[in-house]
């Protein structure tokens, strides 16, 4: 049995290392593009942040480890181009030009997913960034280390824009955000994306909303941006307006794509070709709220689908339930969190919304460090069932009383830490899971104790209200 | 319709409150023994610690507020010695003397628990303490302030001993803590119990398991405490060895009592009697994973059962899902978590347990800061369902990197934070709820971001792990 697997990150190696384990008398090929294989790609914008760091620091698992330990044979820079279902085959070139053509039993389609470049003119010019490959991060941070940036325009305030914008910050460059429609985090609620935005502006961040990029031009050493209603100098110009699945090898090839352009598969993964896979964030998934195909790009679903291809290959048959759209990020020093569906989305998805939202201590009353914790949560006003929440959390209650540490070090120990929203999203997830009710998920018996919460956690204050309108 | 309420903290006050915010024209009185009601017990040990804070800053609402706004009789210092259920009264004696009988249509017991105190000779001597009540707490306190105190023995090892050990070590007072029993919290995986145990002692705190309590005795201005096979001496003893329901008066009313004595009560919080309720750390509850009675005090539970009484007083008809035994607390630098069962309460419920434990990272691969986390899951091989978990996770990444922070303040700002074993609890408390199998735990669909967990979250690996034993 010979297994082709085309990309080598998360999906792809998850899939090859798990194929091994369960059969260890299978061939297993990797067709990666690039160099880098393992890596953590959401790691990167902490490693640009820190000029002490190595980009490569971020390689969970290098080739030739895969290759020596493993017995996989990883084939890098192999650019996959074309795939024929009727002839079971693979090809594409090489990074030394050769034309290559690999035969296989079963294929995955491992390809991720591709920074989306705005279509303007200037968008090729030297100082002009995208972030989404291991080979982008090392760009971006040679051209900090080598140029003179003080001040960069970033295209885009979706996550990766603003963990960049942080990162940015760090190096203590001036940061301007543009994007093109109005509004700030429009999936949130709008009291809450107002926390996170002021945020932002607290760390010196320029937001403009609702102008759209129409060229960039060279400006002696420096770049102009120009957008509608808005022009911009900077040493530097980062696109991060989101990313699209590369689904392209697989439409040439006949296969179904869907929703976002993913490539569409079943809970097993498979596509509309019985020999070939799709994982990763070429794919489409379930979302376990709405039972509907949707395109969420996440690290997790993508080992995770990975796995599940190699057990299916290997004679099994995993079927994965889905995804409810857990993420959470950092911003400054709030943590942001949602899992299931925005109000809109709901609504959108034929769900009767109903939502509540609360704010209240991180930390039980008269306990030292707490800090404000805000929680919406929505449940389906037809059948009472959970189906969303967001959070909005300070991380930073350690900055901030970090002169009351030195003068009275005991006692500041105790307020130390980071507020949990992260963490606490968790068991929401779980109970999207579970298609809990409201009124279930109000009964679920939470952790106490008080450095970690009040005794009511702010979920359960958030189900408790929201129970009262449901 | 006259609402009786023998106790005015958790249970006692939450149902007190809702009662009246259901049905404003029920009357409600509240008998309290000590002069406070409503304030955060759990939270004693760290305001101990902190010389400059008040012990009344803990009090969430004070006795006039409830009187003055809530418009509920809450009579202080109001001692409720018997009931005749037949009569339908409450009698008792105040604070000045002066005997009391009262009426009730209907009645709650929310005596809470008591300190168990160790029944040896010289337990009364001024200087042995116990805590359990704000009153205990303001004693402590005062003590440790009006006399020199440099060394505490405590008597006991279980959470109210460690963090009281906390609490003392950060006012730079010496403890010794011993237990009469073997061991070092017997219901955690040994490996992670001595993670815990290290913990202590690297405070410089001596820890002596196997020591029977004898006697304690005056030794000049300090303390003798003589134990099996060891004598200390000290400034002042703690007795932590635990607490047990208060339902004496329960039980001489002719009330039913069940497990540990506590009251026994069915899922709408009826006693054996149709006209009384019990609620909080004086009542039962059914675990949900064995379904059947346990007594495990909790907050939370305390709260939510005094809804519940309100609500059924009221008219209604509330029953509650069951406790998961979910618990979090503090040891210095650790955090420990656990839901559920443990691997003997396991098998003594009729389970055929099996358990991994694992250690991983609490950050994603190379973020900065990341450092241990251990989770021990538990699942039945029968049936494939998860049946608890424990979690220990170092929370101190900020002190130790204080230095670096200090040196670099900008990316050791990125350090900060606790590693989040608490709240990683929870996702595991709403999938005992949902009574899920491991296999679908496995499923679930967690957040990741770099600075809060790799990619496959600890509690995801330990679910991965613990597959392969099932």
């Amino acid at each position: 049995m010979h297994f082709v697997i085309i990309g080598g990150d998360a999906a792809g190696m998850s899939a090859a290392s798990r194929a091994k384990r369960n059969k260890p008398d299978i061939t297993v090929t990797v067709l990666e593009r690039t160099r880098d294989v393992s890596y953590s790609a959401c790691g990167m914008p902490y490693n640009i942040a820190d000029p002490d760091r190595d980009m490569d620091d971020l390689v969970v698992r290098h080739a030739k480890v895969f290759r020596e330990k493993q017995g996989i044979d990883v084939l890098t820079g192999h650019y996959a181009q074309a795939i024929d279902p009727a002839a079971k085959t693979v090809s594409g070139i090489d990074s030394e030009g050769k034309i290559f053509e690999i035969p296989y039993d079963r294929l995955l389609i491992a390809t991720g997913a591709s920074a989306i470049i705005p279509d303007v003119p200037g968008i090729d010019l030297p100082g002009v960034m995208a972030l989404k490959s291991l080979e982008d991060g090392r760009k971006i941070k040679t051209f900090l280390e080598t140029k003179p940036v003080r001040k960069v325009i970033i295209i885009g305030m979706g996550y990766i824009a603003l963990e960049m914008c942080e990162a940015l910050r760090y190096r203590n460059i001036d940061v301007v955000m543009v994007k093109s429609r109005a509004g700030f985090l429009p999936w949130m609620d709008e009291d809450m994306a107002h926390l996170v935005q002021d945020e932002v502006q607290s760390h010196d961040v320029r937001l403009c909303s609702g102008h759209a990029a129409e060229r960039i031009e060279l400006y002696g050493d420096r770049l102009k941006a120009v957008f509608s209603f808005l022009t911009l100098e900077a040493d530097m110009v980062l696109a991060a307006v989101g990313v699209k699945p590369n689904s392209e090898i697989a439409a040439n090839a006949g296969i179904k794509t869907g929703i976002s352009h993913a490539i569409d598969v079943d809970r097993g993964l498979r596509t509309s070709d019985k020999n070939i896979f799709a994982a990763g964030d070429c794919a489409d998934a379930f979302h376990l709220v709405t039972g509907r195909k949707t395109w969420i790009p996440l690290a997790l679903r993508a080992n995770r689908a990975g796995w599940a291809v190699a057990d299916n290959v290997c004679g099994g048959n995993v079927e994965l339930d889905g995804i409810a759209g857990t993420a959470v990020f950092k911003v400054f020093d709030l943590e942001v969190a949602r899992s299931g569906l925005s109000n809109a989305e709901a609504s959108a998805a034929g769900f009767d919304p109903v939502s509540v939202t609360i704010k209240t201590n991180s930390r039980a009353h008269a306990h030292p460090g707490a800090t404000d914790i805000w929680v919406q949560m929505t449940g389906d006003k037809k059948s009472g069932r959970l189906i969303g929440a967001q959070m909005v959390g300070r991380e930073g209650a350690a900055h901030r009383i970090n002169a009351v540490a030195v003068a009275r070090r005991l006692i500041g120990a105790q307020m130390v830490g980071r507020e949990g929203a992260a963490h606490r999203i968790n068991a929401v997830a779980v109970a999207l899971h579970a298609r809990m009710s409201v009124e279930q998920f109000a009964q679920t018996d939470l952790a106490y104790a008080p450095p970690f919460g009040p005794v009511w956690d702010p979920l359960l204050t958030a189900a408790n209200q929201l129970l009262k309108k449901l």
